[in-house]
């Protein structure tokens, strides 16, 4: 599988240049004419030239390697976000280190210092959690994605998870609902909690705080229907998605008799509901590359401080608008 | 956050020995006494010292980076074969660069040739299918995870599939059930077919392929009652909960009535489904820890050749056994 591999100087002699003007060409440094630039840049293509990034990185000082550090184990969160980093470093030719902390303090502390041995550019911590958490301890610049740092002069970019919830609402009261109830994850999670305040004004019952499950969906559904809600909004699409089992089991009508809402628009549980789920989109995609132009910006001596907050986006479907 | 950083000279110091030999102490080469090696590490940690990665990459001409190449943009199948990957990687201080390909063949190509260029010293393939795959033109050290290399020179390791499949119907005879039949995914993936072969000898109809979907599962549920089974087992734990969801709204009781059995062992599916799954764990971690374990393998002038099989495992639940 082996193949030779094509050298600068083999670039420079089809250019018809010096090694160092192809080497200057390829790196756009020094002062050269576009026509010779470009006829390096083509000459290298056609011969398939491979620049050696460790060259590169040495006498840049640099690795061209950022960390992405996470405590999501599931992926559930990291992979979308990774997605979105992966998608502005790779643009800039830039390598993504993942380093799954798997939530342990320890694993978390051996790979910083494995990460500064060797030298990465960046770090962007992210994890399954909204709650802010404590920054981490490096030489390095840092971006925190989904979870801000506690460090108001770090850089954080967040989701408007009260704006996400709040737009449930609106939609449930354009469409005439008036009668609306809270189903959501427990009270101690930053995610659960923000969400139940952003609603709470248009409700006509106290938010029910459970758990993330779908289990929990159809047991809070037999508790909130004495109240005869016209409207449930549900903290995740588990909770939604269990909501809307259990109606139907009851025999009521999504949503002509009652719409149901649900948070995440993770699509297992979102398109599998029956009916699909109107929910709220977290566009952790978007987070991703948000945190990484961050990132970049940083590395490139103009880091950004404080929390930046993205809106989520409301994505409607069946279990509001009907077949 | 910036901190002053330890150098060796300082180590040296600490440890009373010359900069080369704290060097050689902490890279474990040239001849010392243990008790000199012992000196210079307790040194090293108690003043936190950490070696510059890239200076050890350089006079070794490695990097201490592998790449994981995955199509799986969802994480469903790549998530846990990366974790497997990375235990056994961060155990041997390597990072684990993560590349997404998103099934795009110019993605992939164009990562190939950034990993090149950045000198890794390997690279792990995965992907979110079984087929086997065309292998990747590189003059590095590569294995193949989960769907294997069509090169049987190359060193792959996937899922015995077959034997998973087989061990649903013998757990499932066990139980004493005698009519059993199979719903599964579409008969052109490999994993719906091979699972679908492995088991077909014990059926009672002929399998139904369809989607990897809960739709399917309810939709397939409908089909299949004519033959009146006492077991059906599924090609997936989504279409499995789709069966038991048909099942129970047709007031068929799961197990008394008719069995169950899924394939995967995805949490979200199998322990939700009501009830929960008797299903085939792919113990993908382990998956993952031995790809990782030929590559080091390979990296260290050791190459495997060939396809290894690794066992999926059984996992019994209510859906087989009652409550």
């Amino acid at each position: 599988m082996k193949r030779p591999s094509v050298r600068i100087t083999d670039v420079a002699a089809l250019a018809g240049v010096s090694a160092g003007t192809a080497s200057k060409a390829l790196n756009n440094t020094g002062q050269l004419s576009q026509e010779t630039r470009a006829r390096v840049r083509r000459a290298a293509a056609q011969l398939g030239f491979t620049p050696d990034a460790r060259g590169r990185a040495l006498s840049s000082g640099r690795t061209y390697t950022v960390a992405l550090l996470t405590t999501d184990s599931s992926g559930r969160f990291s992979i979308p976000i990774m997605r979105g980093v992966e998608d502005v470093l790779s643009a800039g030719e830039l390598a993504t280190v993942l380093c799954d902390t798997r939530d342990d303090p320890l694993r978390e502390q051996s790979y910083l210092r494995a990460l500064v041995a060797r030298g990465v550019d960046g770090i962007v911590v992210t994890g399954r959690r909204t709650e802010p958490r404590p920054p981490i301890d490096v030489p390095l610049p840092v971006v925190y994605a989904l979870a801000a740092s506690t460090d108001p002069a770090d850089a954080s970019v967040i989701v408007d998870d009260a704006a996400g919830a709040a737009a449930t609402i609106t939609h449930l009261q354009g469409l005439g609902r008036t009668r609306i109830t809270h189903i959501t994850g427990p009270a101690h999670h930053r995610s659960a909690a923000e969400r139940a305040e952003a609603v709470a004004a248009a409700l006509c019952t106290e938010p029910l705080f459970g758990e993330w499950t779908e289990r929990w969906g159809r047991q809070a559904t037999d508790l909130v229907l004495r109240q005869r809600p016209d409207a449930i909004t549900c903290g995740s699409d588990q909770i939604a998605r269990g909501v809307c089992d259990r109606l139907r089991e009851l025999g009521r009508s999504v949503p002509d008799e009652i719409a149901v809402t649900g948070y995440d628009n993770w699509p297992v549980m979102a398109l599998a509901s029956r009916p699909p789920l109107t929910t709220v989109d977290l566009r952790l995609e978007d987070l991703g590359r948000r945190a990484a132009s961050l990132l970049l910006e940083a590395i490139a001596g103009k880091p950004h401080h404080g929390v930046l907050e993205l809106p989520a986006q409301l994505v409607t479907r069946e279990s509001t608008l009907g077949a």
